[in-house]
């Protein structure tokens, strides 16, 4: 027996046939005997048109009033959800935010959440009673409601999986867990079975869109096993068909490197012939991060003669004009040339095997090499490796980089 | 400078432009220098559409979910007027049932209000703060959402009235007020500007299906005056556009009949040839009640030999055919003969002036046969004549008795 939240997202409730299906993998959980906390979206489309609503009265609204309008679409799907399992025989209540309570920080439209009284949640579980919580939303000190930002279901499954000290807190989404890269892009793609929080980190924040990220470093940070799965295919959380996040030491077969990441939506920005005088890097940075335009890579080549040095990094694609405008404006850097490529792609090696094998950045270029595809910008960490290159080289470098780490092959023993 | 409740039925927050519209009232009424409370109903269609999500999950749902989902429909209108208020640089928040507290019993579906708790809204009044309410729902003691029943948006209006010890509690909907007679058949009928309480549940139960009879009698016990007006037409509450329904004792003008009033959906039915024995009438009228039939109107006559009776009744037409099937198998009632007449009509003159004009029901009844219209049954109270007339005559009857009541006329003085 174990204690499991489980997190339904919009789509997995889109409509009452898939609430139904909800129930089903619900029920199956509890008659294996297990104590189930369910945390549920709103049904698709619904929190859209609640915004819109919000919107169309006015775009300045309040965010106490925006927050109340916006959290009655997960009120909807847990009273549905409850009827659902009690029609299946099963003991349910609906939970609300505010009659957890979960308390969250008075920042509305982003609130944190701040604490979780599991009390009488807890009690019903022994009186195999199914808790079915609205996500997204939380009470603050005021007692008004406030919500967790979008996506913010996966926090409050998260948050409490932690306060319930659940032995897992499985996420059903539309995928059916996280692949070692795009299968769009590469057949062979397999799924990963177990993943450390710090692989899953670099996968979700390079663009393997699954987990937001701050579930993940919640997860990390208050050690909740979570998995992704699939709402949509027959195995429930319990039987593992997903994806494992979890820690280091509880993965015992670490392969080197686990997936190969990529974003498009960067760009690189070049300027040539800045003097090469102390201080001279801060000047070109330091109106960015105050416009909060974030700098990914950056690489500092100096002249022949040493007098002056080009600058490249790299920032999203949305900031780029920004930035441009930005650097012209700058007379420290008077006479120094910007230019920009958009047509650029990060592409990233991931995998906490990476520290104890130093040959896996050899792999990457000689394998990029081969393939004639030259690398702008490379940047190393702990347990990833991140290269620059043209766009139209990506599907060939990803699909090659899959490949050359072996990720098409099952786990070794 | 008055204290006013006012609460807005679903017509009159059907999309947002009408929950501009609203907001555009509310604001006058502000800066006439009123304090507002305004009771909200859900958008039109969207409480049937949240019922129907229930029905579909199980039609045998959990009363406490079931409160749950519909409740979340008035919410949504709070927050987006709310929002149109501050838009128009009024302060203003919105109060759920459980943030009030509004406490209710624990019978889910058709709650009772036993106290709300004003102290936190009257403070705010104090500081120019509009107060928006969801209408239709309050919190039990077991901190779960109950909702009052359908329509129940209006027994929040009065009973927030009666807790806030309001001027008046403004009921906007989309009739403009309370008539003479339905001026669908009656050109001349008359809006009617001030009507006893008394009056209004006669109206009202008896077919001007304009204000919940359950609010009127609140209205009545907890002395709070009422005003049903439209939300559609430009002046608003303050400038007392509709009708207001208050204590006899402030009605300064009393007319003797102030309205006419029918109902269509009555049926007639006579025993024929009841042994005129003691206990007989307790024969045919207990398996009735039983079975939850009211009984409306009731004739006896007794044949010219004394030994039988004959016993005419008037209930629901809904009611007919079970009403019949219990007497047919009354085995006391053994010889007597059943007869059902539905195409009847129910016409009645209401009005507080009655009782001291003698001559209210000889002016019925010299109109009603000096158009050879025959009257089947005949009651009378305090405040009301009815007659049972054949539904042919219904229009003929309603007008002829308009005319005769001078109810056409402006007010003598």
């Amino acid at each position: 027996m174990a204690r499991i939240v489980a997190k339904f997202g919009g789509t997995s409730v889109a409509d009452i046939e898939r609430i139904e299906n909800v129930a089903d993998k619900v029920a199956r959980e509890v008659e294996a005997g297990h104590e189930m906390a369910v945390v549920v979206s709103a049904m698709s489309g619904v929190t859209n048109k609640l915004v819109q609503y919000c919107a169309e009265v006015s775009p300045l609204y309040d965010a106490r009033e925006y927050d109340t309008v916006v959290s009655s679409g997960e009120q909807v799907t847990a009273g549905l959800l409850a009827i659902a399992l009690q029609k299946r025989g099963i003991s349910a209540r609906s939970w609300m935010g505010w009659q957890i309570p979960m308390k969250t920080s008075d920042i509305h439209g982003k609130a944190r959440i701040e604490d979780i009284n599991t009390k009488e949640m807890e009690k019903r579980f022994a009186e195999q009673e199914v808790a079915v919580i609205a996500g997204f939303q939380g009470v603050t000190r005021r007692k008004r409601i406030a919500t967790l930002g979008r996506g913010g279901s996966d926090t409050t499954a998260v948050a409490l999986a932690a306060a319930l000290k659940a032995n897992r807190c499985d996420i059903y989404t539309d995928v059916d867990g996280v692949y070692t890269t795009d299968p769009r892009i590469v057949k062979k793609a397999r799924k990963i079975k177990k993943i450390s929080y710090d692989e899953m980190l670099e996968l979700a924040s390079l663009g393997a869109k699954v987990l937001q990220t701050r579930s993940v470093e919640m997860a990390y940070k208050r050690d909740v096993s979570l998995q992704v799965l699939s709402s949509f295919e027959e195995r429930v959380g319990s039987e593992l068909p997903g994806t494992l996040v979890t820690k280091e030491e509880d993965i015992m077969e670490k392969h080197v490197v686990n997936g190969i990441a990529f974003t498009k939506d960067e760009a690189k920005i070049t300027v040539f012939n800045v003097p090469d005088i102390p201080g001279v890097a801060a000047e070109v940075f330091r109106p960015l991060a105050k416009n909060n335009i974030n700098v990914d890579m950056i690489v500092q080549n100096t002249s022949s003669d040493g007098k002056v040095v080009d600058i490249t990094f790299i920032i999203s694609e949305k900031d780029a004009d920004t930035a441009v405008e930005l650097l012209e404006k700058n007379k420290k850097l008077k006479g120094a040339k910007i230019r920009t490529a958009k047509d650029i792609v990060k592409i990233s090696a991931v995998g906490i095997g990476m520290t104890s094998h130093p040959g896996v950045a050899q792999t990457m270029f000689k394998t990029l090499a081969e393939k004639g595809i030259n690398m702008q910008v490379i940047a190393t960490s702990e347990i990833k490796i991140s290269v620059i290159i043209d766009k139209e080289y990506l599907e060939l470098a990803v699909r090659a980089l899959h490949d050359a780490y072996g990720l098409d092959k099952k786990k070794k023993k």
